[in-house]
């Protein structure tokens, strides 16, 4: 079986990787020079709208995903009139824009931050009017990591935010506090069955992903079923197939309101490869290719956690001390904010926070 | 880390692909033009003699280790004057010799079965006299999954068996009842340091390994320890670094004989890449890199099943909707008697045995 993935970074490694003992060998298909996935599998380096390459590409395999979100709708809609491509190029399309995703999680009901679009700098002052402070500008598209986003808490953070994001299609979100970020993640197969990972806690430094702690400490079963809940009814409004997130904070009421979705594997996922049954990247190619989906429960019902390696040299002896460490290394040159490798420990060793000096980011 | 490989194999093939994530890329050197590891790694493919070829190899890596033990050992001597070689030399040759086997685990003091060498027709009857009925006769070299072997039983049997072995050197051996196969893995680092995993129970089908189940059911603590001394003892008068691999036949008595050894990652650990924190490839190449050991015990004190998939085409679909079936497909066209792929379950599940049909072996 071979699968085409859009994107060849970390997430294409993860995957080809998780293909082989699967029998199922991934292409990945990148514009990029120096992808990390290109080191473990086949890569197709082309423009994303070279459409011959994107042909042959299609033609060379038996079904495409992606493990890049933000790869053009209009590439996906190409490549699916040669191949069958999951999840759903909505799911995808919807997944780019936060205020389209906004839209979606509404309309099945779950909770949002109270929000306003806006795309000028007339729009943005009312939208700013309406919401109040605090609260955070964010861009429609093309946001990651904490990227292309403003927060403004007086109004002296006002202007500059203006000034950046004034003229960009952007929602206004109300700062609303929050106890916990968690994350939900499911996987669907074709045939719409769905099976939940137990729910991650999260906690980032300067916007990226510092660690995950599966399952989360502080998912009651009241959070934990709201959590399962909303993603099921996202799967099902989205027809998706194959794995999804969605993250969420939780209020000090115990309220869910969801932050973002990912349709795709996902960064706070990534302890599934070593703490549970199955690991997301598995779970999502079997999804795609019509494979049985596999269990996902904490593997020996033992919990783990998940430390992103940002921005500095993975330094494998140290870490590999560490009794029980699984070192996750995606073969990329360190550069400040980039996550070059993550390491989890399952089960997790009460010393766990002892260690997270070791998962500094820089 | 560049490693390299003399093999490309499935056994290279899990080596390169616990590689990746440690930051560790493999190239695989084998003279095989349809090699299953050069799907998934570097593949210089030329013959065992071939000089220039093999100072380019080694040359290219930082270390050498083999998964294949019949390269010849010339060849291992050539590329360790290019590149530092694990485990010795030295393991490798009497890994080949059945006859060097049994002298090194006499002389650390294991319990062999009683045997006789023999290389004419002459030799051969009066091994053949002094080991007396019921035996088996093996080549000292190249004999692998049962191939080589001639077992007597009744006088019958010994025209055949002297016809096809009186020529070749062999040795003679005393057939002994047993009650089970059992093998003990270890993985040592330079410093010595070493650390076993738990004994796995084998059970064969026509002298081809079909399933492992670790730890071993008859593994009483004496049995555990012993073969734990054992293999202990070979890798420190070996001046071991790697995984080395030992099987037993356990007798009535509770005894532990040596039925070889392999200087190498082994079929019987395949149950560690699911089953045990950290598995055999990873602990193999941390060895041979210089990197700490991983943890050897059963993930969540758990068991583990592995079955080998032997002779037939990977029916992904059927296998995969075993529950907590974790698949390992090797890439390889299935011929009979052929390992193309084996399967974990961790932790086993009480009706394992109603799922060995899954996995007979063709």
């Amino acid at each position: 079986m071979n699968v085409g993935v859009l994107g060849a970074g970390q997430l294409g490694r993860m995957l080809a990787l998780a293909g082989y003992p699967l029998g199922i060998n991934v292409t990945c298909y990148d514009p990029g020079e120096d992808c990390c996935a290109a080191q473990v599998a086949r890569h197709t380096r082309a423009p994303w709208d070279d459409r011959a390459a994107l042909e042959r590409f299609a033609k060379s395999v038996d079904v495409v995903t992606w493990e890049f979100e933000n790869v053009p709708v209009a590439t996906v809609e190409y490549v699916s009139m040669h191949a069958p491509v999951y999840p759903s190029i909505n799911a995808l399309a919807i997944g780019q824009d936060r205020l389209l995703e906004k839209r979606l999680f509404q309309r099945i009901g779950a909770g949002v931050h109270p929000y306003q679009p806006c795309g000028t700098p007339q729009e943005f002052d009312e939208a700013l009017a309406a919401i109040g402070l605090p609260c955070i500008a964010k861009t429609r598209r093309f946001g990651y990591d904490g990227k292309g986003q403003c927060v403004m808490r007086t109004p002296e953070d006002v202007p500059a935010a203006r000034a950046a994001l004034g003229n960009h299609p952007c929602i206004i979100e109300q700062l609303v506090p929050f106890v916990a970020e968690v994350s939900a993640i499911a996987a669907a197969d074709r045939a719409g069955t769905v099976v939940h990972y137990p729910v991650t806690q999260n906690t980032h430094t300067r916007g990226i992903l510092h660690r995950s702690l599966a399952p989360a400490p502080c998912a009651t079963p009241a959070i934990e079923a709201a959590a399962r809940e909303v993603i099921a009814a996202a799967i099902h409004e989205l027809r998706y197939v194959g794995v999804l997130a969605v993250e969420f904070f939780v209020t000090s009421a115990g309220e869910l309101l969801v932050n973002e979705m990912a349709p795709r594997v996902h960064n706070s996922g990534h302890w599934t490869m070593d703490g549970a049954i199955t690991g997301q990247f598995e779970n999502h190619l079997r999804a795609v290719t019509g494979l049985p989906l596999g269990l996902t429960e904490c593997r020996g019902g033992l919990p783990s956690v998940m430390f992103n390696i940002v921005g500095s040299v993975v330094d494998h002896h140290t870490l590999l001390q560490i009794p029980g460490l699984h070192l996750h290394d995606y073969g990329k040159a360190p550069r400040p904010g980039r996550k070059v490798a993550h390491a989890t420990l399952h089960p997790v060793v009460s010393e766990w926070e002892s260690l997270a000096r070791h998962f500094d980011v820089r």
